[in-house]
């Protein structure tokens, strides 16, 4: 499938990274699990199954020994996040970060802590507990969300398939069954140079509702009001960056709160069922579980040089659910329910109207 | 002056009230001293002088003794709005509102407070101290902003001019001085009608980058990066948001937290040095500074009824912005400093072009 | 076991209701689930087991369908409480609240969810999902924390057994394998009249370092520092408070402030490692999921007679620890870990001496 | 006036400072002006004046320039605090703190930019604008507060007075007419010294009933409830927090959230009507106006050894009050308005009794 640069419409100002995508930032690794199994009639705890994890990892090391400097912002809380509320205290996360499905999310959290006890066999007992991050979206429009398919696993495969490069997009992971402005989304990903350093965005999209989508500034769901609307309305939105620059926890956050300026580019009011959640973390600044000084050495970003790093934010998160959008394939899930994609022949001649 | 909807260009899909403007919501009243003198070299505490003062009242009544629900919100907290704290853990605000200039927004603060004690001359002997809310823009590269020019005459002079009806735009009163996206901006304002209330929206812009600046989805700052761009980057803006819906604090910061996400429509990344902020309320909830009864019955509107406020809330504070481009005008202020107008044809043109 | 009070102790001005507990708030029902299974030494995974789960229903009815205003507080976010997101943004709860330990949390609030699925099958189907809200204290000093032995068998009873009157404290439910300044903690609970309304507090302590511990103003900590001193420091509080004032999301929420002043009476600095949460309900403020009108009529709380419930929460969050403090019998745990409970002939000793 | 350590009474466990003050962080400077005149009737305007300004320099240097990391904290809102929003986002202080009467907080901040403005003449104009920090508490139950009479002379002259070593307590600067626990109260500071830094804490009381009042833990307000009890209930409290160690914005506010725990251990409950607000900063985390590298390197405080730093603050929160209440006399003010000093004598035999 396309992406919308492929199609030859390029969103902001900034260069990309090599892959347009999260990877971009140096050692930041993507895994996903897909689960597609049934059809027909929903028949809750079997099926039809349309669900899936992707596992976003800050460095290939043990992150519970060497966590990284974030932040959490939330655009709407209506959504089940974990962990929120230590990073805000910390500033720091010590696991991959999850997404997955709304009613999976708490196995999906507990199956983590599960993977990071083999590797860190004093959690609780020798050592403190330890925090998993976890998002999700509503995909019970097409999935058997009761269910809670996505098992430990899973979640373990997904951690364990995390690489860099070339992230999959659209029905993919946690993006297998959501939706995008009512449209099939899914999965996107995008990132931007600024100054020496890289910013990468993902996405997990299942909101929107496609009159207000508006592509690159089009205004694309005006002009595909048809029959194959879906009911079910806006869900929901998770975003994680993650960047390379030196930012402290304070900063971070800064750059969380533009990922809201992002997404409001492609329509969104943030419907008041929508659970918008932002993840950002930073690759380069990093605190040791064990380390011993009281004061270390640090580096520190200078506060008036991060205008380049907010447009960064927005420009890839814009980017990321476009190409969530045009990576995304219909669908169709439990009970006959249907999401089609994204024409992508309308879309260009859309946007080769208006732009 | 004309506004965009003049030019045959409507944002967004919701009705407008009667006026398009903050005073469609019943009650709502506005005020404005505009502050014009002096040419040439900047004298700083002499002139030239382009700044002033607009006033916004919730009603026209007795604000300290009866004050309405209220909230405010910090997109980017770079900026001096005075009077947050106390909105926050009461949730409500019991002063007209002003927007002035950013070193005058003490003295405003203090001028309101002035006024205040011949109205209520119990204020901090025999009841509480008074609040008052003072949100304000950098216009120091028209003006001579360190004189601090608006006096408490002027304050008081904004209050009672305060009307309903139609809100003069541009360059006038908290706008006189102001830009937006580096042309002429000032003081814009829009309104929505949704169920059966209505959202008003008025903003004093200051922000963007004109490379950013898009009007409805039109990327029409590209189109108009010539020499006439000002050296001064983006400064602040402030939106005042009003409604008649009955709802209550923490409501009102919901809508408030949409306010970005209409800006974020006109293309702005929040810049770093960009003191966004929000102050929501309520015309038809109201406490009263007296009252007795522990439990009084009060009006609660539906938390799931509340989207299409918030698609009020996005599209007003959107035209806000549009209007305060189209409604300003090329104005030369110290030093010969020039913001020019965005020239309504050519945006015209594009927008033709592009929709 | 005594009572603070059962001792001639008696903390605070107010007048407690009949039970001196949460469920003195008509409607509030409290269940508890202890288990307690094996010793020697740890074997992680198998036991032995220190721990359980307490439930507190703010209602008897379907909590999903018959909501109850409500807010959360964090005063030290290191921790992992679940559910938070969602009471911010909507100010109601929705579940039954659970206490348990920290790495059994995500297991207890799946199984919360299994059993709210039951009760309303259409959740995550045909309306929107549900919001578990599930706090936490590490009791892994004496239990098996590894082991995540809260079964959803025991979410389930927890639930079902809730009832109103006495509530049982110290070793038992979610405070089962807990300390408390490094004695052995459990639950506590105090209630306390005010105006015409009830406040209830119900604490899992986890939290505080011995040399800390004041009592009614007496540093029983210093006379107490012992051979007996547990190697593990401060774990963390959560802190329930319930009231039948009509109180609205706001207010709730500064009534949790208060929490964080009660437990300072008791001495503690909320330790660094400490995770220290409270979270507040109204039994009054109910928003049904299924309400029909735009706008309702709602009862309001005047705002400035709310310093009672502020005492009120003080006085009984600061007494519930109390209680459990005295509740609590010495247990031994895994690897013959040995939390000894606070000698009440000796506080009662130190008690006489200094009021 | 003895201060309680003199009466032979020590608060806490860490070591204090040289001068058991905030001065004793290395580098902090005070600067206080009193201004006493007048007696009999109110006549709003004229008198009589019973107030003043306190002002905390954390530098000597230019501090617009050399901007000190901060962090500020509401414990409850009911304030006119000055300058906190952009301390929120950026993490900086770049003025004088001043601490002044309710009704004088704006014209306070107004002067402090005056003289800024001499000292950086590019301020608005050839680089951004200047934030004052101005915290007040409300002294009109012996100050003519309506007269506002800190004028930018008394501004000026607060901070150039600013010295290190004793700091005057009581009756002084910004604490001349404020209450504590309706005794007269005023200005009190204190500090401690933990790992190999000084936390130091100085406190404007204007805060608490008297029934309330703990001293050490010994309930002795409830033994002078006495006919001398004045008719105002509780009004505010400032705390401002100094450290040399170096910490982040994030940090800080981790210490400022503690002020509250160290109020709480004096009785309050943070009344409604309450204004009780923490700033708290570090001497070695600066940041420089003109900076040039985007990325520096500097000092980090490991997050795990933070607790002594807590401790720290509770400690010297806590005891700074008390210095404020042992330091201020008897004062008569507006409209034979009084204050009486808490008795030392009496305070000596209650805590005899109780310690």
């Amino acid at each position: 499938m396309p992406r919308l640069r492929d199609l030859g419409f390029t969103p902001g100002n900034l260069p990309t990274g090599a892959y347009n995508a999260i990877t971009d930032v140096p050692g930041v690794l993507v895994g996903q699990v897909t689960l597609i199994a049934g059809e027909g009639r929903l028949q809750p705890g079997s099926g039809p199954v349309r669900t899936g994890v992707t596992a976003i990892l800050p460095h290939d090391g043990n992150l519970f020994q060497e966590k990284v400097v974030a932040s959490v912002h939330t655009v709407n809380g209506f959504g089940k996040a974990v962990g929120f509320e230590q990073v805000r205290e910390l500033g720091v996360i010590e696991t991959p970060i999850l997404l997955t499905n709304t009613l999976n999310v708490w196995r999906a959290a507990d199956s983590l802590v599960t993977s990071l006890l083999r590797q860190n066999p004093g959690i609780g007992i020798t050592t403190s507990t330890v925090n998993p991050v976890v998002g999700e979206c509503n995909d019970g429009f097409l999935n058997d969300i009761q269910g809670r398919h996505v098992k430990p696993e899973h979640i373990q495969a997904a951690v364990e398939r995390a690489q860099g490069g070339v992230v999959a997009e659209g029905n993919v992971g946690a993006g297998t069954g959501t939706a995008c402005y009512q449209f099939k989304g899914g999965i996107g990903t995008a990132s931007r140079r600024a100054l020496d350093f890289t910013v990468g965005a993902l996405v997990q999209t299942n909101f929107g509702q496609r009159r207000a989508l508006r592509v690159l500034g089009a205004p694309v769901g005006r002009y595909l009001m048809d029959d194959m609307l879906p009911q079910p309305g806006p869900g929901s939105v998770m975003v994680v960056l993650a960047t390379d620059a030196p930012l402290d926890a304070r900063q971070l956050g800064r750059l969380a709160r533009r990922a809201a300026l992002g997404l409001a580019r492609t329509g969104t009011i943030s419907d008041n069922g929508s659970g918008d959640f932002v993840i950002a973390f930073s690759t380069s600044s990093r605190e040791l579980h064990d380390s011993q000084p009281v004061v270390e050495t640090a580096a520190r970003f200078r506060e008036t040089a991060i205008n380049p790093l907010f447009a960064a934010v927005v420009e890839s998160v814009e980017e990321a659910v476009y190409n969530a959008l045009t990576a995304a394939e219909t669908m169709t899930g439990r009970d006959g329910n249907t999401l089609h994609a994204l024409p992508v022949d309308t879309l260009s001649r859309i946007l080769a109207q208006h732009l």
